[in-house]
C-alpha cells in the first residue's frame, strides 16, 4: 500500500538499527481515518475468504482490527489479552509469545467463549516481525478447532522472518507494507 | 442509552457481588457496530465542545475511542500506555492509577509528542468505577497544559464514586449507562 509506505517514510522514526517507531499514527496516537483506508485494503485482500471473526492482540492491533471488522461488514473482533485479569474466570486458550523488543515471554489468552470450531479467523496486527505473536495467535485458533483464513499485518519486517514462518504453516499472509531491509538508516520496501 | 442498558442486562454477567463482565461486546470480544452506535451518542454529547483529541487508555478503551473519533470527524486518538516499552524513548507525561480490580498500582504514560497545550481533550473509556484511571488521565492532560472538555464512559458504576470525584474537579462527565447499584444480584440503572 503505497500510501502506508509514504506515511512510514514521512512520519516513522528509526531507533538504532532496527526499531521503527510509528507511534504518531498507528500504535500510540491513532489516525483513525488512515486505519479505515488500510481496512479497505484488508477487506479487498481477505473478503472473499469469508472471515467470521477478526483476532488481534491488545493493545496496538485493536484500532486496525476494528476498522477491518467494519470494512468486512461488522464481524466481531476478539482481542487476545496479554495478562490474565482476575475478572477472567472463564476457561481460556493460551499460548506463549516471545517479545524480541521487550525481551520477555508473555502468555496471551482468549476466552473459550469467543472462538469456536466454526469460526473462520482473520488475524490482524500492527506489526509482523519475527512472527512470535502470530504463531501464538495461530496456536490459539487451532486450540479452538477453528481455521485461520488469513493474516494481515500493517507493517511487515520481512528480514525478521515472521511471514516465512507463518507461510510454512500454510497461512495466507499479506502485509500492507513490506520492509525488505533497513540499511544505513534507510528503509527499503519490497 | 437504553440500548446499552438492555445489552448489559442481556449479555453482561455479574461475578460475585460487584464485578460486571461485558467481555462479549466491549472488552474482549468487540461488537464494532454497537461501538459505532455508542459513538454517535458520544458525538452528540460532546461535539459542541469541539474536542481536538480523544484520550483513552489501553486496551479496553481503544475500540470505543476510535469509533468516537470517527463520529467526531476523525480527530486523533491517543491511548495512554500502562507499561513504558523500551521503544518509548521520548519524554512522557505519567501518572499513577490504582486498579481496584487487579489490586495493583500502574503508571500510565503518554508521549509528550502527542498532547499539547492547545489540545481540547475528550477522555473516553469503557468503565468508570472509582475514577482512579480517570484522575490519572486528567493529571496527564494537565501536565500537557491542555484542557479536558469532557469525560465519556460507556458504563459508570456510580456507587463507586468515580464520577463524583471527577465532577468535583469540574469535569463534564457523561456516561452512556449509569449503574446506581447492584443489589441482590440485580443491576439497578440510574
Amino acid at each position: 500500500m503505497k500510501k502506508l509506505e509514504e506515511k512510514i517514510l514521512k512520519e516513522g522514526r528509526l531507533i538504532g538499527t532496527d526499531i521503527l517507531k510509528v507511534d504518531g499514527f498507528l500504535n500510540h496516537m491513532v489516525d483513525v481515518s488512515f486505519m479505515d483506508e488500510m481496512a479497505e485494503v484488508i477487506a479487498e485482500d481477505f473478503g472473499d475468504k469469508r472471515p467470521t471473526k477478526i483476532l488481534t492482540v491488545e493493545a496496538s492491533g485493536i484500532a486496525l482490527a476494528c476498522s477491518a471488522a467494519r470494512a468486512l461488514g461488522y464481524i466481531p473482533v476478539v482481542f487476545a489479552k496479554k495478562a490474565k485479569p482476575n475478572t477472567m474466570i472463564d476457561e481460556v486458550y493460551e499460548a506463549d509469545a516471545l517479545s524480541f523488543t521487550k525481551r520477555t515471554v508473555s502468555t496471551i489468552t482468549v476466552s473459550k467463549n469467543f472462538l469456536t470450531k466454526d469460526d473462520r479467523v482473520l488475524i490482524v496486527d500492527d506489526f509482523l516481525a519475527h512472527g512470535e505473536t502470530g504463531l501464538a495467535l495461530c496456536h490459539i485458533v487451532a486450540q479452538a478447532g477453528a481455521v485461520v483464513v488469513g493474516y494481515s499485518a500493517a507493517i511487515e519486517k520481512k528480514y525478521q522472518g515472521g511471514s516465512q514462518r507463518l507461510r510454512i504453516m500454510g497461512i495466507d499472509v499479506r502485509s500492507l507494507a513490506v520492509i525488505e531491509e533497513i540499511k544505513d538508516g534507510q528503509i527499503v520496501f519490497g
